[in-house]
């Protein structure tokens, strides 16, 4: 039974905190409704991943503990910005158990807001003064946006199209590239010799696929008030996720699946029916099995590494991802 | 009688071509819609006065032809991003005389590929291995986003609390600030005195005040085919710029501009009749006077610096700037 994450992340208290100070610091602009919004989007209780995994991937080596945190908060701050224009794009209504921006303020202010972000997260990132680490920032930004403008393309919201292969290509864009990104800039912040930092980054992308498999495994079968979030979202919005592939799979006669999809004003009973039945199947389990695969496989890109408690806490983060609840 | 801009900026037209160059590489990804829409929106005739001045200050010194078009490029796709961003907000139908993206792309994919823009922007700004640059384009970009929302929440649609104040600090957000720091950064890629940085900031901010006044001027005086955008649109928007605050001053028993103003849905006829009204007031030439105001003091900014051949383009530019027609 692996230890829960915040008691892995206890190694790196004190840098967690310095990214939270940091992320109050930049939420203090002169104009107020702005300060409000970016405290709102800002300090709401994230589960600061991203962040901890850059601070473990510095600290193998050499670690200026400015630079790392400033860094740390921009991807903090990249990520909100996503999940900012994501929440818009989706008409998503609560996440994080909490109403969405885009639910109570308008929707230009709410685009705007994720484009204040984005270049606060740039700025932020100038300053570790490091420009590898700001490719290697942009370039995921471009994965994530190209990647999700061509789920947008394709599916075209009929499910049409969706695949394994998709499927993969897409949780890879939309998180494993931000984590893997997260951990190769860590460790090259912390000079680590090149191979290692292509460890970590592998380390990172494992990480992220096997967190994102878990999440929408969480979709199906998590508690509404854990998880923020209503049960069956990506279904309702016409996404196939890999519980919902598996389930296609192995059911190849059942249409009730189709029928979701192709009738954009499904009935919510016929949506809980299907809902229901995947979470029953098999799907879970060979979709969690999946989450576990790249688990491991994060567990051995850290083999080379030294052993200490940073590498201790990056795999116990990686054995705990694909069994968390929330 | 000034010459026109495409004639003065003959003198840098081999860094200008390999801006286009830069910006048509960039728009060769392997996913073909994201291509079609990047060359859509970067090849499609923009003026690069942007670019320009960041060649022009940069030349001045010091001139390392590779990260300078790299940033110019960079700022090209920071400034298409923001329009991408603002049509999408306003519900703009054409720019630059073709259909916006947002027209022919769906709302999701066109929010994400402004994200796109940014990103790449982030990336060939990298590209300067300039700290400093990096941090007067983030900081540009935030003054953006923030002058925006704070127009969307204060204005409200309803033209309430615009005065003449809120539209200086307007148009310094939206236009001026990213005109400073062309002119900034070029001048911190040309390595010139940190005297001649400051005043060639201020010649970039005065530029745009002008630049942007003037804009507003001809959003009333203009020819729809040269402008490529039908007249009056700010005003149809619910936006009082110059022309239309001068007028509310010199006529405030005219209760015209309120009604257009209050009743969101006032008709074609109501709307013709206030810009025919405004368009024959003594408010276009005071807007124009203010213009020239600005584009002398850009002038007398550049007093100080070195007489050569980029210095006489940023005069010529300055000149012509209130007398453009499009």
């Amino acid at each position: 039974m692996p230890r829960t994450v915040e008691k892995t992340l206890r190694t790196i208290a004190p840098e967690l905190q310095e990214v939270e100070d940091k992320l109050l610091e930049t939420t203090q602009v002169s104009f107020q409704p702005l300060s409000q919004a970016l405290s709102y989007l800002l300090l709401g209780g994230g589960k600061r991943l991203r962040p901890a995994i850059i601070i473990l991937a510095a600290k193998f080596h050499r670690f200026d503990p400015r630079s790392v945190c400033c860094l740390a908060a921009a991807v903090e701050m990249l990520h909100t910005a996503t999940l900012v224009h994501d929440d818009m794009l989706d008409n998503s209504l609560v996440r994080r158990g909490k109403p969405t921006l885009n639910q109570t303020w308008d929707e230009s202010s709410t685009i705007l807001v994720g484009d204040y972000l984005f270049a606060q997260a740039a700025f932020l990132a100038a300053e570790t003064d490091n420009l590898r680490v700001m490719r290697i920032f942009s370039d995921a930004v471009m994965t994530i946006c190209s990647g999700e403008i061509r789920q947008i393309l394709q599916a075209n919201g009929d499910g049409q199209g969706q695949t394994l292969d998709g499927y993969y290509q897409s949780i890879y864009a939309k998180t494993a590239s931000l984590f893997a990104a997260s951990a190769e800039a860590g460790a090259v912040l912390g000079q680590l010799p090149e191979e290692d930092i292509a460890s970590l980054r592998d380390y990172g992308y494992n990480l992220g696929m096997a967190f994102q498999i878990t999440d929408d495994v969480l979709d199906f079968t998590g508690d509404e008030r854990r998880l923020g979030k209503p049960v069956g979202s990506d279904l309702r919005g016409g996404l196939l996720t890999l519980p919902a592939l598996n389930f296609q799979e192995q059911n190849p006669q059942d249409q009730r699946l189709t029928r979701v999809l192709d009738q954009g004003d499904a009935s919510e009973g016929i949506i809980l029916d299907i809902i229901g039945a995947i979470t029953r199947s098999g799907a879970i389990e060979a979709s969690l099995a999946k989450a576990r695969e790249f688990s491991l496989r994060a567990r051995n890109n850290l083999k080379a590494l030294p052993d200490n408690p940073y590498r201790q806490a990056l795999i116990e983060l990686a054995d705990s991802t694909p069994e968390r609840k929330k």
